[in-house]
C-alpha cells in the first residue's frame, strides 16, 4: 500500500519557497494548517479500505498460442475454454466476466478474448472489430458520465495482453500494425508465447530481437510507473522492465513434484513448470499485473485513454453543435428577414 | 532393394491361363522360354548399380516453425540458414543444392525454400509464385523431352513438406487451401512443427483431428505404396501410415548425452532429443522418406504429376495448333478461291 501512497505523491502540490525571483508566482503560506499534509495518508487509508477492484484484460493473437491456458493458469480458475473449431473468417469479441474473493478482497474480472484474429488467410479488416469494441466502451462509459444513459457494466480494456508466436526470430507484419495502432488505445503488454518451445538462449536472443522491432516501429508498450523512494521497489521494477517482452507458458494439467501440486506440461524429456521462475517468466507477469501495477494500469485506462477519447469525442460533439447552431442563427435570421418583408408589405 | 523389385513387379504382366471364357483374350505361352521371369531380377540389378539420386524437397509453412533446422537436422549438414528479417510481402522461391556422398552412393539434394509464406497480413495471393515454381519445373522438362531446349538443372519438386503450427487444435484456413490446392502438383507431406511443445496426449489428440480436417476437406496427402508379399514392410508401413502428420522437431545443437553426441535442445527442465522416438517422429520421417520410399516419391513425381502436366500441356498445344491449321487451311482455300478467280478473268 506504501506503493500507492508513493505514486500518488507526484500530483500532490509541493511548497516551493519564494526565491526572490519576481517572474515566478508567489506561493502563500497559510496561517494555520490546511491539513494538506494529511491528504497522502487519507488517500492510503482509502486505498487500503478499497476491497473491489475491476479488471479487465484482453488477449490478443492467433490460436493456438495458449491465451486461454495462461488466463486460466494466471487466475487459477477455468475461465476460458477452447472450443475445437476451423478458425472463423472474422474476429469475433466475447467477454466473460468472473468474481474472485480473497481474503474479503474482490476482483470482478473480465476477459475479453478475440477468437479469429489472424487465423484468416486475409487480415486485412482483422483490427477493426477490435477498435470498435475499445471505444464502444468508452463511449458507453462516457455517456453514462454526461447521463445519457443508465449505468451498464464498464468494460473498459485495461490491458491487452498481446501474444507473440515463439518463432525465435522477429515479428511479423500483423504484429507490428496490431501493436502500432492500439498502442494509443489500450495499455499494450507483449508477451512470449507458448516459451516452453525456446531453449533459455534463444529466448534471451528473440527478446533482444522483439525488442529492437518495437523501437524500430515506435510502438508505444506499457511502461510501468516510476515509483519513487522505495529501493526495493525500484529494483523489482528494473527487473520486471528486464522480463520485457515476458516469455510465458500455461498449463492445464496439475502435477504433484515433490509432494506439491503444481501446474506444470509433463514432456517426455521432463516437467515444465508454470510457476517455476527458471523456466518461464509467468510468476513475473502475474506479479507485475496482479500484486503491482494492477491500480497503474486502471488509472492509465482512465487518465490517458479514456480521456484522451472523452478529449475527442466532445470535440466532435462541440463542433457539430457550433455547426448546429450557426444553421439554427442562418434559419432565425431569414425568418426574421421574411418576417421584416412582411411587415414592408402590410405597412 | 528387394522393396524396388516387390513395386516393379506389380507393373509386370501375369501369365493367366485361358479358362475357356471366350471373351477374354487368349494368352499364348511361347515354345521356349523369352527369359521374362529374368526382367525383375535384372531390374534389381540395374537399381542396384545406380548410385545417383536425385532429390528434390520443397519445405513450406510460416517462417519461425523450424523448417530450415529440421532439413539441417534431417541432412546433417548445414543446407539452409536463417537470416534475420522481417518477414517480407511476397513469397520468394530460393532453391539451394547440395551434394552428398555416402557409401560410393551420391544424393544431389535441392532444397526449395518459401520465405514469406503465410507472413503477410493478407496472404490471398501466397500459394501463386508457388504453384509457378512447380509448373516451370514440369515445363522446362517438357521443352528438354521434346527437343526444344539444352539440358538444365532438373528442379522437379518430389515432395513437399507442409509445416503445420502446433496449436494443438486444427488446421487453419490457410493449411486447408494449401494442401488442398497443392495436392495434385505435388507429394504433400504433412508435417507438425515444432512438436517438443505438445505433450505426448496432447500430440495425439492434435493428430487426429488433423487427420479429421484432411479427411473431411478432400485433401490428398502422400500416401505410401502398397508394398506386396513381406511381413516386415506391411508392419514398418503401417507404423509410418499410424505416424502421419509426422510431429517434428529439430536442433542445431549437438549435445553429449552419455558418451554420445545428439542433436537436441536442452531446456530447463530437460533436453529434448531429435533422434529419440520417444520424443519426437522425426526418425520415423527421415526413415519414411530416405529409406523407405525416396524412388517412389521420384516414380509418383515422374508418372503421376509430371505426366499429368504433359498430357494438359500436349492436349493445349495440339488445339492450338488444330486452331493454327484450320486457319492455313481457310487461307489456302482463299487463295486458291482467288486464284481461280483470276484465271476465270483472263480468260
Amino acid at each position: 500500500m506504501y506503493s500507492s501512497y508513493l505514486f500518488l505523491r507526484n500530483d500532490l502540490p509541493e511548497t516551493i519557497e519564494n526565491n526572490g525571483n519576481e517572474d515566478q508566482p508567489k506561493i502563500r503560506k497559510p496561517d494555520s494548517s490546511l491539513g494538506l499534509t494529511n491528504l497522502p495518508i487519507e488517500l492510503s487509508r482509502r486505498a487500503l479500505q478499497k476491497k473491489d477492484f475491476i479488471l479487465t484484460i484482453m488477449v490478443v493473437g492467433k490460436s493456438g498460442l495458449g491465451k486461454s491456458t495462461l488466463i486460466n493458469s494466471m487466475f487459477l480458475t477455468d475461465i476460458c475454454e477452447y472450443v475445437a473449431s476451423i478458425a472463423p473468417k472474422t474476429v469475433s469479441i466475447e467477454a466473460k466476466s468472473v468474481s474472485l474473493r480473497e481474503n474479503g478482497i474482490n476482483l470482478l474480472l473480465t476477459i475479453v478474448d478475440t477468437p479469429g484474429f489472424g487465423d484468416s488467410i486475409d487480415n486485412t479488416n482483422c483490427l477493426i472489430p477490435i477498435i470498435e469494441f475499445l471505444e464502444k466502451q468508452h463511449d458507453n462509459h462516457l455517456k453514462l458520465e454526461l447521463g445519457h444513459s443508465t449505468p451498464v457494466c464498464d468494460l473498459r480494456v485495461h490491458c491487452c495482453l498481446y501474444f507473440i508466436q515463439p518463432t525465435g526470430h522477429s515479428l511479423k507484419p500483423l504484429d507490428i500494425q496490431f501493436m502500432k495502432t492500439l498502442s494509443n488505445k489500450v495499455n499494450i503488454i507483449p508477451v512470449i508465447a507458448k516459451a516452453d518451445t525456446l531453449t533459455p538462449e534463444e529466448r534471451t536472443e528473440f527478446k533482444t530481437q522483439i525488442m529492437k522491432d518495437i523501437t524500430e516501429n515506435d510502438i508505444k508498450i506499457y511502461e510501468f510507473p516510476n515509483l519513487l523512494g522505495d529501493i526495493e521497489e525500484y529494483k523489482q521494477n528494473k527487473l520486471f522492465k528486464s522480463k520485457v517482452p515476458f516469455a510465458v507458458m500455461g498449463a492445464n494439467t496439475v502435477i504433484e513434484i515433490n509432494g506439491k501440486k503444481v501446474r506444470a506440461r509433463k514432456y517426455a524429456w521432463g516437467t515444465a513448470e508454470v510457476e517455476n521462475l527458471e523456466h518461464c517468466d509467468f510468476v513475473a507477469l502475474k506479479s507485475m499485473l496482479l500484486h503491482k501495477h494492477l491500480q497503474d494500469v486502471i488509472d492509465v485506462t482512465d487518465n490517458v485513454f479514456y480521456l484522451d477519447y472523452k478529449r475527442n469525442k466532445l470535440a466532435q460533439i462541440l463542433s457539430s453543435c457550433n455547426v448546429f447552431e450557426s444553421k439554427l442563427f442562418c434559419r432565425i435570421q431569414n425568418k426574421e428577414n421574411s418576417e421584416e418583408q412582411i411587415e414592408i408589405k402590410t405597412e
